[in-house]
């Protein structure tokens, strides 16, 4: 299985949407997760810190569902770019999604000090709207199964300052 | 509404399971976040740190869905304890609960700085397991909807090093 991702959609996020605490490449304290494709499912890849815990030894959850939004709002995004015709690495800007919803089943504790990878398969629900089923793995085991429901950014979203 | 939280049950947790990166106290680097009762309705206040924005503005979806987390299975704890005649801060250990399931509506932007209140009510679906109803709050305004199903630390939990 891929091992890193070479070409990740967060690259081509535009830099007023690349402060997302777990995706943004210009939040200098965040996790950097970063999307790519693999043939036709998508890939994160990431390893948990030491602190990550939930109790010593195993993930926080709240880490692997951080992956998972994250995860999500990319694949959507690398499935509407490449719908448009672009790939990432490509030098065109992504289109920028948000989470309307996101939904995990914690199906076993995940282990600490092994890479968590994953991996997507995205479903247009809508011509800005898509689903994507992930399964988040540790080793060759399933650890967590997820959907994430993610809409492109409305324009009005950064106007919505009232909550 | 309640501004702090001065009985949590997190403060009750046994040492060994204290060191969640969510709630635990005695995790350096986590969020620490504290949930306690509101009469039958269960509270955790968190204010997100500069660094967790979604976009520059607006709190990262991975963050809530952490603080959702953490106030399912402590607010699960909070109700199976009370059930079994104890309170917050009575000195007596609280049981340790794991997240089964977590399901999220994001149903508005939700801003920086300004405190989160996550509100819950636990109800009891099998002796040893609970689901949350919550509500989170930024301002007087609901940010995100939001289920746990949370079941009590199986003890084999420890031993599951295979995953």
């Amino acid at each position: 299985m891929t091992e890193q991702v070479k070409y990740a959609i967060q690259d081509d996020y535009p830099n007023d949407f690349s402060h997302c605490y777990g995706c943004g490449r210009l939040n200098e304290h965040g996790y950097h997760f970063r999307t790519g494709w693999v043939g036709e499912k998508t890939i994160t890849i990431y390893t948990p810190k030491p602190e990550h815990t939930a109790i010593p030894g195993f993930v926080y959850g709240g880490l692997i569902a951080s992956l998972i939004d994250c995860h999500g709002t990319g694949s959507a995004s690398l499935a509407l770019h490449r719908k448009n015709g672009h790939e990432p690495g490509n030098s065109k800007e992504a289109p920028r999604f948000v989470t309307a919803s996101l939904n995990v089943d914690f199906m076993k504790p995940t282990p600490q000090d092994i890479p968590l990878k994953a991996i997507g398969t995205p479903e247009e629900v809508h011509p800005k709207k898509f689903r994507i089923h992930t399964e988040v793995y540790a080793g060759d085991t399933v650890c967590a199964i997820a959907t994430v429901t993610a809409a492109v950014m409305p324009k009005t979203f950064i106007q919505q300052k009232d909550c």
